[in-house]
């Protein structure tokens, strides 16, 4: 049995949406057990018997939910002194309303979340191109859904934009599912 | 008279015709002279003689074309070894064809840039989301515009996609002239 | 007169003892007020009322400290709705521990910071190399200070570390006092 | 057999001595072969033919060296077009001189090769704090090592330096092995 961990702050429902989407794709892969949590409830236990850890955030101004930080300030960065979750498997998503048709920053927002990832030694896993529904929510860096117009009314995120978001959860819960059985990082 | 120097790399012309537009909106500003370059013809003389300098890339796979980043690194790199440039102003814009609706990499590509101008020691010019234009191509770095549909089939750019990069080379061509004439960054 | 307010959270006084030497070199430009704030303190009239604004950060895995993160979501996003300080001058600064010798994620964070600035619209200013400091606790992006050893022991902010900070302070401020007098990006 | 791809750009030899290092990493790993090779040399075949790829470079004003991003642009977005690296597993590393103690853009720097992996679908290793020598020269998304001191005299990598790259050669090919027996990606 492996355990994936989708962690979430929302505004006005769209992140929430897309995190039980996530959910739904990781559910789907043969023995895996999925848990959704709130970023301001998520305790170091929750992590430490993870072995796919999700994190998924609105674009605010070009970075994360302050719920966000601040479970990665007070939870994660108490993981990181131990070395605790070294070579477990991690990934991101994002919503953004933003304005103007480029991501709005939803870039660096999903960065800062794999920079965490990455400070906590989690194999890191992007979103490929030819995933089905790319197209429609997609950035290299993990799935991206708009619940804005370009000028920047609030529309919610549609069931076609949510494709790749299921996909991505698949992915993650199967690469999961073969490094907990591995040591690609020994011990010191 | 202040000077602009505008720079790009270009795959099929969008980012060219996006150079232009910038140069169009700087020479609007009273007592502004713009020259536009491609950057491997760009000499360390043309950016000593410029008070405000504008480089913009298309996007290629999450960051600027090796034109640009030749310039950086031949032509640039010494500039910044003799402090050639502090106190003069930077601004940056993009293309992208990309594939999905997240801008495909364009943060990334156009901070790469800025990067470049923050070593130089270039105050930097982003652009506000009330310019006229940003709704259809604005981030909050630099204009940046799309040439291809979310299914990556190319369609160049439209004129409509245009206006924030014109208010963008009148905004840096504005700060520029009046950079020009202060010693903000005293010499040690 | 214009006036300076300096944005900051600290851990263990790091930052903040950063953020009075900022605020230092604010005020010995004349024509210069100066208010230090931390970030859950600082209210929409605060940054409203300021010419140059100036946040700093230990940093978190990479990232801003999650109270930095708060005034952003909750003070900043309003701000930004209504375009309340384009124009304005920002600039950024960051401690930090890590471990190992690269900077442990303060660029990532010091990015994060600016792209808020840039949202609202601020022209941006680096720390250029020819700084007095530089060498101690310098990034382009803006001065820097090691807090820790390499193996990640405290060891707090030594004074020749706030040199580059005091003269960072004072180039923020010698900007803000012409930007003030200008309008850069015309209301459309 | 598994096999690793070392790709780099080199000024003056650290990141040619870097490279080989993490190669004598990967090769250390049972049943793993591997080839070193300067950007501008490696083809597509060499691309498709490698199970996992370790790309690294000097830090130039921020970003990668001019012939990584030649590389990038000319043979890695033909093979992006098709998706033909999918699944495969990406890592990076970078050596720098920088002036000033922060890394000097390092992380931009790794950010924007590791963009291009995350594109191609690889799964991405970062660099655990745990390893061993990462205090000497380590960063959260791969092994760094200054060449230079932070006045900006070059003085080469020492051999204690490059302790956590040849950790970082072993990681990945112990994962490469792994990810090559799956389907991690399902072909759409």
């Amino acid at each position: 049995m492996s355990k994936i961990l989708v962690i979430y702050a929302s505004d006005y429902g769209s992140t929430e949406k897309a995190a039980q989407k996530i959910a739904e794709g990781a559910r789907a892969v043969e023995g895996t057990e999925v848990e959704v949590k709130k970023a301001l409830e998520v305790t170091p236990e929750d992590m430490s018997a993870a072995d796919g850890i999700i994190a998924g955030s609105p674009t605010h101004m070009g970075s994360m939910h302050w719920e966000l930080k601040k479970w990665i300030d007070e939870v994660c960065g108490g993981l990181w002194m131990k070395d605790a979750l070294v070579g477990k498997v991690g990934a991101v998503f994002g919503t953004g309303g933003g304005y103007g048709n480029a991501g709005g920053g939803c870039e660096l927002t999903m960065l800062s979340l794999l920079n965490n990832f990455a400070e906590l030694g989690l194999i890191l896993v992007p979103l490929p191109r030819n995933t089905p529904g790319y197209d429609k929510a997609g950035l290299q860096w993990g799935p991206y859904a708009r619940a804005h117009t370009e000028q920047g009314q609030p529309v919610g995120v549609k069931e076609e934009q949510l494709e790749s978001f299921m996909n991505h959860g698949a992915n993650v819960a199967r690469i999961a599912k073969v490094a907990q059985q591995h040591s690609f990082f020994p011990k010191p």
